[in-house]
């Protein structure tokens, strides 16, 4: 952390036209009432949810910086503009007639565990369960660019949603932005449906983008506006928000794609308020789901307990960006517990015992902990 | 609050067969890891999504006391015994055969309002969301009940779910009961489909009971087993759970049918970390819902801007056990205010400014607060 007092520092991120202040700063221990309203607004999937293949809309996470926007379909428009030849202006059955696709993908918050982090930065607390996987229809991004005609000088895709609200005391749409490469690749979506189903209001409806392999931040929901742009995108989310950093004034690095990471079914069953487990004696398996960025396999998962680490059995990977099965069949002895599960993807990367530290609370791909009493 | 001890002291329910101790006492300020990890695993319906008469599956609230479990449509079955003169062992599909009904109901969580409270006891963090109304189609509890035939000495009917877990020390399946009057009224459901569509998980699939005009502890999820019974039901969330006590050694009054509320959708945009919304200064609409326990109407509504009161204009119900729609024409004047809402129901019950505090944080109908910064 920074020896300057945070409280004064402005972020001289050179792009960031606000000059705003960090008006938080990370705290320690007991939880502020604006945290736990956040964690009341937002969702975690329940960890017994990674049971399923994809995940039933209404378990899987959500993440919506303001209001859920009320839109009517009839007045709905996409607008593509900018340094594009040929603007368009889309009602949601003009997107209809672009080639579709199906896809199933595993969104996580780039915010999840924040709440695992000591100090913690002041936002939504997420412990574990802020992912998800869906099987999400749609038509492809460069489609909808291709008829657009891009400009040669169009640097950057911004794109924004109908959603609108203030941080650090800005006033911004929530917005972000995608490179030429990546939102020309084949496997970004503008998604209507998930799990066959037309989006619900909470996931974008009538229209989102998804964006595989990165962190849900990049997903914009209620998507009304993308414009091509022959400079960096300046958007409060795009150059405040979503940052690895490590002190109030340090310009930081952009969060992109998911780091490797694995969850456990917690066993057992549970204490109300505590979460504890309770676990019977019998051998019983020890299930979860793994996954890393970018479309790489996780082709390891470790299970430990008591700090003594055996190997699991995962999946081989089926769909380049959905999580992958493992189990473990445990013996257990009876006393207290403490379980951690570890995930090692095709490049090596593989997760810490213990979470990367950074000043907003991103990307903690920290092993899991689940404690147990054996009985 | 009691002068004794209340960690040392035993809930004395007569009734009480766990002679379980309170281990928990209620506290002030911030809020502990447990109650966020709570929080998280539970949903508020978002205010904004007042503006749905009926409410989307995924933003309705749950409060699932323990896992969600896992449950085969092949394996399941709803047996009704006890004292019954033909004990029942029910499929889905036998369970279909029944005369099939559908009513529109808002469910309330009993502990809605718990973290407005002050001292709050460490539970579920509830603020004002834990809400939500469906059209729940299924058959007639008496219907089925008839079916089974209940002998002239059975006092109660108790319901069983699925989910098992531990509180305050006790393992338990959740438990609730009912008595024959209740029960063979023509308004209680065992519901197989919400919002036109078969139970999602985290609402009771494949069945539940739904109790219209009672906090939503009563509509049992994941009904198992229903057992007529010739002595008053002891399961742990019927005599140690949802009760009002004034001290942890106060027997206290079961919690049973909803205290008339309003909700409003919070006006403007939000800041998205404290919640505080910020309004134009246009003329505008301001809008939410009201409701009663026991089928009981709401009759008038008032909105206080900075402590004068106006009356709303308030539909009339359309469904007995539903919410009513109110809206209020709002001029607002640059500057900071404080809104609130007050319904009053045709017994001429009304909301209280403040809450009716007791122990566990139950039925708190308090007037909803919202604060605005117009520009």
């Amino acid at each position: 952390m920074s020896d300057s007092n945070p409280k004064a520092a402005a972020i001289p991120l050179t792009r960031n036209p606000f000059h705003c202040k960090e008006s938080r700063i990370p705290i320690e221990g007991a939880f502020t009432r604006e945290e736990v309203q956040l964690a009341l607004r937002q969702v975690e999937m329940p960890l017994e949810a990674l049971r399923y293949d994809t995940t039933p809309v209404g378990l899987h996470y959500t993440l919506n910086h303001f209001d859920i926007p009320a839109l009517e379909a009839s007045c709905y428009r996409l607008t593509v503009s900018g340094r594009v030849r040929r603007p368009l202006s889309l009602a949601i059955d003009d997107l209809l007639r672009f080639p579709q696709v199906t896809q199933r993908v595993t969104l996580e918050c780039a915010g999840n565990g924040r709440g695992l982090m000591t100090p913690r930065y002041p936002s939504m607390p997420w412990m574990y369960g802020a992912i998800g996987t869906a099987e999400w229809t749609g038509v492809r991004l460069r489609d909808v660019l291709a008829e657009a005609e891009l400009l040669p000088d169009a640097v950057e895709l911004s794109f924004y949603g109908a959603d609108r609200g203030f941080d650090n005391g800005v006033e911004h749409p929530y917005g972000r932005s995608l490179k030429p490469e990546l939102a020309l690749s084949e496997d970004v979506l503008i998604a209507f449906a998930m799990n066959g189903a037309p989006l619900s209001a909470q996931h974008g409806w009538p229209l989102r983008l998804v964006v595989p392999g990165w962190y849900g931040m990049a997903s914009v929901k209620w998507l009304v506006r993308i414009e091509a742009i022959d400079r960096p995108f300046d958007g409060y989310q795009q150059v405040v928000g979503y940052h690895y950093r490590n002190s109030a004034d340090d310009p930081g690095v952009p969060v992109t794609s998911l780091r490797v990471k694995s969850l456990m079914v917690p066993p057992g069953i549970p204490d109300w308020y505590t979460g504890t487990r309770i676990v019977d004696r019998d051998a019983m398996l020890v299930s979860g789901r793994a996954w890393s960025g970018n479309g790489v396999p996780v082709v390891r998962v470790e299970v430990a307990v008591d700090e003594d680490w055996y190997e699991a059995s995962v999946e081989p990977p089926s769909f380049r960006f959905a999580w992958q099965a493992w189990r473990f069949k445990w013996h257990p002895v009876p006393g207290e517990h403490e379980l951690l599960c570890r995930a090692t993807d095709a490049s090596g990367a593989t997760q810490p015992l213990a979470p990367h530290w950074n000043w907003n609370g991103m990307g903690n791909n920290a092993c899991q902990r689940v404690r147990v009493f054996v009985r």
